[in-house]
């Protein structure tokens, strides 16, 4: 079982969200609303699919990058946190 | 009528398959697929998302930063072309 | 006289800054430091070459997309700055 | 020895030619070229910046995550993949 299966729950209700997110951009076209607002729901929901994929990887990185079972131990923790937080600075 | 609408259905065309594509990331997570496979769906439709902003956002420079009615010609059309190259280098 | 030379000084002392910060990154590899101070040391220049940008396109937008001497008032000063807070949300 | 220090000469090599960037912009500033010129420059240096953070990132995933030494064959190539593939996206 991969960890997106294990965070399937916390990982859909994300998604969900970036859909009805997306869907508000496509209602705010169909109704000719400003490109103010349009551009404001397009960086929103753009700063959604960037945490979501933060989550991912940080789940990719905590849970594949070492199979824990045939080698426990070997991930080390400290390098793995230094490199997500360069992710998290980069995936904003 | 702003520059949203007069590109209306240009840009409903890209936001309903941005929808498509979130729904895939969604589909992905309740099948349990693999997160290398999650990874590629989030990039694509993020690429997308900054695909939308760049036209919404050329559309914004072109039509809304001067009104053309009042006044004809004023609109720097080499300096927002510049402009446009350096946002579109940073909206991948 | 183009609005990057009227900014010149406030420009420059920010260029001036970078180049320090990459110095410091050329002294962190050479002094053989760990990565996770590399790492750092990069995402900060990062950083404040992304606000170097942010600044010189907010000028351009405010100096350049519109002769002010020709067209005075041509330029839509609401719709320059919706433009620069979508420029600064993805420059940062 | 970490990887900063194995490939120490490689990415000093890009360091520096990021200095010659960040000094040419300098240079751009005050010889009081055209903003056009400088927003170039700054594309450029950021291009190189974010190409020397993948690097770095990619060493130290490949380096730091797992002490090969205490453990052998412990970090998953695939895997490790996988997510250079998604930095190198981002990282751009």
């Amino acid at each position: 079982m991969t960890h997106t299966v294990r965070e399937k729950h916390k990982l859909l209700a994300r998604v969900r969200r970036i859909r009805g997110q997306v869907e508000a951009i496509e209602r705010a076209l169909e109704e000719e609303s400003g490109c103010d607002k349009v551009m404001h729901l397009i960086a929103g929901a753009r700063g959604a699919m960037a945490g979501l994929m933060a989550e991912v990887v940080e789940d990719h990185v905590r849970t594949h990058l070492v199979d824990a079972t045939r080698h426990p131990g070997a991930l080390d923790a400290e390098a793995a946190e230094q490199l997500l937080d360069v992710v998290r600075t980069y995936l904003r």
